[in-house]
């Protein structure tokens, strides 16, 4: 259906008519000018993040339905990072002609999953036409007790800097992601030029015998075996919530935090900064999926960059106090990767072989065009 | 200067350096994962509006300063549409290469006039880049005592129907500026035409000519005279925080209320669907400028068509009781247009000569494309 034939108020209806809001801080959602909450003695945490087609996504990769699924997720993890919860959503969209109603329902369902997940209400939803591509942008809403808040700028000398998860997974996923669009692609060209020998030459059964080849391109399947963790880390991303109820429970509060979306280099670049200290990061301590180092080889890239730069882990980096190095080794899932130092000692990655190199941070979304 | 030269973070780092938050609520703005505000017993209102090159904007008319300006004037729109107070704004841009980092910080210049015309302050900022043009996202945070919030859902039959300001004057803003433009794209294309004349026939006296006549289009000067008003409605609408102000003083609460960004239409439909009754408005009580009537004879548009249907009027429409009719008759800038009915009764106009005819809502962004 085209989105015209329901209107932009009929759109909005259609896709926001069954969100039943279920946190009490939503007093008022989707449907008025602007979305009423109630917070009381709660701080309120607010994020907002735009994605443009083309640039932090490829629809040629990712459905509309795993997009909205990952884009919010991406701005839920930035409440977490605050050592919050994330409670309401509010999403625009816009969208070129080519969109049809059925396509922004899809998304509407990514979205609903991902906010069902970690109970986070939809409040709003904006909906305007694009010219060219589509753009997205969510804003979440989030709360946290003050004394739970946890800052970029917290860091202490002596603090042991720990990373949950593994990294670079996810750019490795988009690696492979890329390699197979290229081999698509040529394949499409490939047929196609086969094509216009055979119309060249007239030849008729040749051109019979194409035409049936043609469907196997409407098939085409992706070879992701012995990758499917990599594709799932760059196509369907999950915000760790969970790693902060683990800390809670083992009474462990990070002194500073961030969430991974730019690369280890860049986030651990913004801590230091914003706490006014230095760094070392063990390479060796890095987490690496054994499906990342595999294919970095396969690849011949550079394992300890793409850790470092890959960016889109949405982990969650933090410190914490020296004394609370035992209770982290309990936990599984997090690993320990190196220690803050004063300021003048600067950021420093040691390797393997035990040199030392500054680490450069390296904005990820500016970066890619 | 490059965007590029700068990166991501410094970009950001120069746009935010000078901002300083002077609201209570904000906790800690600009530079972490999220913003953290702390609103105590009052409600939070939060709204999020996406704006796209060549559907919500033209930058053919309007620069990046006015641009600003605008969507942050209609993002408060919003939060005053509710009686609150805008307090926290968050932009998200999508930037393609043409744009320089004298653009953006001309965006900004922008955006601070607007934040301190009300008071708010920026929060966030994401950056990225698009592939195409520029999208612009902003949230607004606001506040209101739970009993000051004016839903669209509290009209009541008999309930008087007031708008602030004048209607279709913005619309009629924008028709002169297409004309403009019209105009400056036709004298360009004679100009060519007479170039490649002169070329064909290698006429150099002419040539040269024509090569001095050239730098008479870069002082284009497009003709707004007796036209001022309505192009300041359309390039630098304002919010109108001041008639809340002037309801409270006069102790009058609204029952229900909007801002009219799609047009009186559209607007006074979703008071009704929302408030589940109908109304009646009189054509002739529809505060109109005397540029907008003007301009519509000029252009041989309908008037009342521009008043209703024209939109980014960005003035309040709202409904208070019929006791309140004194009161508000001594309010300049505000106009009785219409009452509030049974819902059975249906949304009508009353037009001058005392017909009746179904208003029919009409959804602006989406219409436009």
């Amino acid at each position: 259906m085209e989105i015209k034939d329901l209107g932009e108020f009929g759109l909005i209806n259609q896709l926001t008519k069954n969100i039943k809001p279920i946190n009490p801080s939503t007093i008022k959602g989707v449907g008025d000018d602007a979305a009423v909450l109630q917070y009381n003695k709660k701080e309120v945490l607010v994020s907002s993040q735009i994605f443009m087609e083309g640039v932090q996504f490829d629809l040629t990769y990712i459905d509309m339905e795993h997009l909205a699924y990952k884009t919010a997720m991406i701005v839920m993890s930035n409440i977490f990072a605050m050592n919050g919860h994330p409670r309401q959503i509010i999403v625009s969209l816009g969208l070129s002609k080519r969109f049809k109603v059925e396509d922004i329902e899809l998304f509407y369902t990514g979205l609903k999953k991902a906010c069902e997940k970690w109970s986070v209400d939809i409040v709003g939803g904006d909906t305007t036409s694009s010219y060219t591509g589509l753009a997205i942008n969510l804003t979440c809403i989030g709360e946290a007790q003050k004394e739970d808040i946890v800052y970029r700028s917290g860091a202490q000398e002596t603090d042991l800097i720990c990373v949950s998860g593994d990294l670079g997974s996810a750019y490795m996923g988009l690696q492979i992601l890329e390699r197979e669009k290229t081999v698509y692609y040529q394949q499409i060209e490939e047929y196609n030029n086969k094509v216009k020998d055979a119309q060249r030459t007239n030849d008729k059964a040749r051109l019979e015998a194409l035409r049936k080849e043609r469907s196997s391109f409407d098939d085409f399947q992706p070879d992701f075996a012995g990758k499917e963790y990599l594709i799932d880390r760059q196509l369907k991303p999950e915000a760790r919530g969970d790693i902060l109820q683990l800390l809670k429970e083992a009474n462990i509060h990070p002194t500073s935090m961030i969430d991974i979306s730019d690369g280890l280099a860049s986030e651990i670049k913004h801590i230091c900064e914003n706490s006014h200290c230095g760094c070392r990061i063990y390479e060796k301590n890095i987490p690496i999926d054994y499906q990342t180092a595999a294919t970095c080889e396969e690849f011949n890239m550079n394992l300890t960059t793409a850790a470092l730069n890959g960016g889109e882990d949405y982990e969650l980096l933090f410190t914490v106090p020296i004394g609370d190095h035992e209770k982290i080794d309990k936990i599984d899932g997090i690993r320990q990767i190196g220690y803050i130092t004063k300021e003048s000692l600067g950021a420093y990655l040691i390797t393997r072989d035990g040199n030392e190199f500054e680490i450069q941070a390296q904005g990820w979304a500016l970066n890619r065009n």
